[in-house]
């Protein structure tokens, strides 16, 4: 194989693909890119078997052939040499040189024979949606799910579609977060759980605005990612997901709203008080129109007070102060309405449009 | 005690004096910040017993008095507050209020009679230098010291004063980094061993430029730093310092020129070959005008080549690569100067003006 590509093409691709490449293997060649110039393109690829990434990067193929490279190294020597045309040769025995103006590297490379190539998957329709879009939805989903579980679908995204209607669901047993997205095209119905590490992957590589779209296909075991000249293919997570409608109770006796902002800022003040060691909850005391939030733990105690429009009862409700936080740091809305039904039911906190519903289990606190 | 400062002062103030508080300590009253409002202005203060820094915070005095608080926490209560007044008070037991707008925090605090204040030291003709000009001076220097050494000398710096000069010294057995810098006013004679910690926390503290002023006081067995509204006070190092113009030959056989810039940035990628684990030194063949560098490792080879100015012989020469990487980022020219006698005695780089000399010691190499 010989390619000639520009550093700075070649830094991209490496970028994107190093994404889905395990950090450390059973299988050493999955630690490596695969540079395929076996067509008429060059493209790299990233895989771990769970997760899969193909890129198309830009060059000249003098001679045709396949390499597999250590992705540290390369990634690492990529982005050290000029900002200059680069040339990747490798002999019958994968030994490459990579030359770039006066820089001569000769490394051992591997054949890529045992490299696991992204799976090739049949798609229909797609579901089309702006890479702005899916990127804001994975940002305001995705830190609800659990990273380690027992329960495997609990590390996972649900998505489903219906009536061209996007609806992602996340929770992890204390929480939940919803968001709706209406699609710009009309897709078939359909529901899977796709892995958040996937879509957290994803969402580090998607660049494009509100005007770049993404094609998303589901099949029955994967998910297809398709953008610019990128594949990112992911294994979806087996199983039935939880049946979220009945969590949420749609009852309430205290209606609160206030400024999403002044909330987030008082509320991530009082984790000063509380370290991970001891997770002591925030205590809400919504009286009349004024809410006092107060944390007690070793250090010591804080006391905040804010304004805010009170319909309903007054309630002492408490919280963890990150869950809370996690939540309002993704709504982009300036004021945001809470819906308290008693001390032991969760809070909802969702739009009139129906765009989100942030859900929170309330921590058990003897009140005073 | 009742002060109130506004929170940008106090916030400004931590900042400073944390530089100086242990993360962790067998006397716990050194992990708090002392707060002194006792005389008709505000000080914090910071002291791990090595080094004490102290600061004036702006703010009014409402009821003089003192009080000793958790540093990790006060800091960080303070960075977090909104930028407003903020009252500190103190009950008779210590116990404070920290208010700022709608927030209300309780913390105990301690009496500060076990706090160490910084020692009272009688004070001399400074040496005035600017800023900007010791925070270059720390910068270019305090790389090349020990980390950690059995030979205390060898953590700090020899800062000596011979004819309102100043020359700095710092060596770790591998390499010797020297600085001089003439002083704009006239200072005595004097010369002594600063800790390294030391002068890197006034580094990083230092925020003035060319035209602000540091007045520094070396006495018996301390040296101190005085400049804006902050004093930082450290313990010196005992002991003789080595010497070093014995080190420093100033016989040559090769003379090579060439640019800095081309030459970090070669050095620099040569590091890719070579993790910590396995030092690989990297080979300099300096043949005619040309520079080739290269570097072998158990993951390939690298070849580098430039042009430079060279006087006298043929050399070929192996370095550590991260002792050349380190002087040369501190050197701001843009050629640098290389004086070599042969492939085992120390490479010198230094400028005609006397500024700055870096000694780096050969790596054995084997010559094929």
């Amino acid at each position: 194989m010989k390619i000639t590509c520009e550093q700075a093409s070649l830094a991209k691709g490496v970028n994107i693909v190093s994404k889905a490449v395990p950090v450390r293997s059973t299988m050493p060649i999955l630690e490596c890119i695969l540079i395929d110039a076996s067509t008429n393109r060059i493209t790299m690829t990233g895989n771990d078997m769970e997760l899969g990434i193909e890129t198309v990067v830009e060059g000249t193929i003098e001679e045709r052939g396949v390499v597999a490279l250590d992705a540290k190294f390369f990634a690492e020597l990529i982005r050290k040499i000029p900002n200059a045309p680069v040339t990747i040769e490798t002999d019958e025995t994968w030994h490459t040189t990579i030359t770039c103006e006066k820089t001569v590297v000769r490394v051992p490379g591997k054949s890529g024979e045992d490299f696991a190539y992204i799976p090739v998957i049949p798609r229909n329709n797609p579901v089309v949606i702006s890479q702005m879009g899916l990127r804001d939805l994975i940002r305001q989903t995705t830190f609800a799910a659990a990273l380690n579980n027992n329960n495997k679908l609990m590390t996972g995204e649900y998505m489903e579609i219906v009536d061209s209607r996007l609806k992602a669901v996340t929770l992890d047993g204390n929480r939940i977060a919803i968001r709706n997205v209406v699609l710009g095209t009309e897709a078939d119905d359909s529901a899977c759980v796709v892995p958040v590490k996937a879509l957290n992957e994803v969402g580090k590589i998607l660049d494009g605005g509100a005007d770049d779209l993404i094609n998303i296909y589901f099949t029955e075991n994967h998910v297809i990612f398709e953008f610019n000249d990128t594949t990112v293919v992911s294994r979806l997570i087996d199983g039935e997901y939880f049946k979220i409608d009945h969590m949420i109770s749609s009852d309430f006796v205290t209606k609160m709203t206030c400024n999403k902002k002044a909330l987030l800022d008082s509320i991530d003040r009082s984790t000063i008080m509380s370290r991970e060691a001891d997770k002591k909850p925030i205590v809400f005391r919504i009286e009349g129109q004024t809410l006092s939030m107060s944390i007690e733990s070793i250090y010591g105690t804080m006391n905040e007070e804010m304004e805010v429009a009170k319909e309903g009862a007054d309630m002492i409700i408490g919280f963890n102060p990150k869950y809370l936080i996690d939540a309002l740091r993704v709504i982009d809305d300036e004021d945001i309405t809470f819906y308290l039904l008693n001390t032991k039911s969760p809070a909802i906190i969702k739009d009139d449009e129906g765009n989100y519903t942030y859900v929170v289990l309330p921590i058990n606190i003897s009140v005073r």
